[in-house]
């Protein structure tokens, strides 16, 4: 007979994904605040012990989503970006990707917007930061290969980064999922009136 | 002789404007949920009873706060474009004084952007969207007025206005005041890229 393991860690199915869903959906509802391990325990079907197994608190479980949030936004934009053809295409796929993005992962884009400049682990912070800086670089690279190329204005890259970014992070404070209009169509809105400008 | 007064207010100068600059400076600096009607008191050197004469609760103020910086945002940008001559400049001069509005009132711009979504004063609500409506009024009617005119292309205001309004709000997120740079600068930059477009 096997001897009985001692504390071997409560079996919960992929489970840190699970607490990553499921709190990042509760603090979206009922804000940070406003949410305890406990109710992350209770939505999940887990014991606070079982949570304890995989982050030591609320805080980590919180700077955990923001990472992973901005992992999957970074992979998400560069394999649309990866296809497209041109600096203009790339522009465009690299908003409606982002918006996408954001629709698909909400809570968890709510939690890295809110949620970003409160962070304290600095291991963490660390993993955040590169992770921002390589989704900007990847921005202002598309639109300094287009200057290259001829295809863009000599425009300032940052300036028109931050643009690009402010319209598409702005989202968060008006726009629904799961209503008629997806967020991407408004994005590529975006892109067009970038590209184009309004002067006639 | 005169009789003594009963309940007669404390004195306190210009102190529906007092109390809200200082609560809006600690709201900013501690958050809502981390400054007490006490901590307002103490801020302007008055009992907390001083501050229910003018306001009933913690939310009341911040609400005020709220509309207040609303009817200062509209009166300073309606200013500011009256002067101007056409559609180009009325635009480069609602961006910039928005920006300068946000610069110079960063503590109420801040609580009014953070806490709009959240006000529960029916009365303040209606205010504060009245403001809002009549402030994105005037920058789509400017995007309007430029398309008439033949200076602007056929864009959709709503968008335009949208995207004009992401950029100038998202600056709460990186731009913080007393540096190097003016706030205006960074818009007068947004307006010019909004006005040319990228596209070469």
């Amino acid at each position: 007979m096997k001897p009985k393991r001692q504390g071997r860690p409560p079996v919960i199915e992929n489970a840190r994904d699970r607490i990553l869903d499921d709190a990042a959906h509760l603090f979206a509802r009922e804000g940070y605040e406003g949410t305890s391990l406990g109710d992350v325990a209770d939505a999940i079907g887990a014991t606070k012990a079982a949570i304890y197994h995989y982050f030591p608190n609320k805080k980590d479980i919180y700077e955990a989503i923001i990472v992973r949030t901005l992992e999957g936004l970074l992979r998400s934009v560069s394999a649309a970006t990866a296809q497209a053809a041109g600096p203009e295409e790339k522009l465009a796929r690299f908003m409606t990707a982002h918006a996408d993005f954001f629709e698909n992962n909400y809570d968890g884009f709510l939690a890295m917007l809110v949620g970003y400049g409160g962070m304290q682990n600095v291991v963490m912070i660390a993993e955040a930061q590169r992770l921002r800086d390589s989704y900007e670089h990847a921005l202002r690279q598309i639109i300094t290969d287009g200057i290259v190329q001829g295809v863009f204005r000599q425009v300032d890259a940052k300036v028109t980064s931050r643009a690009v970014l402010s319209m598409l992070n702005w989202m968060v404070r008006w726009f629904k999922p799961g209503k008629d209009r997806r967020a991407a169509s408004f994005a590529q809105e975006y892109c067009d009136l970038m590209l184009g400008g309004i002067r006639n």
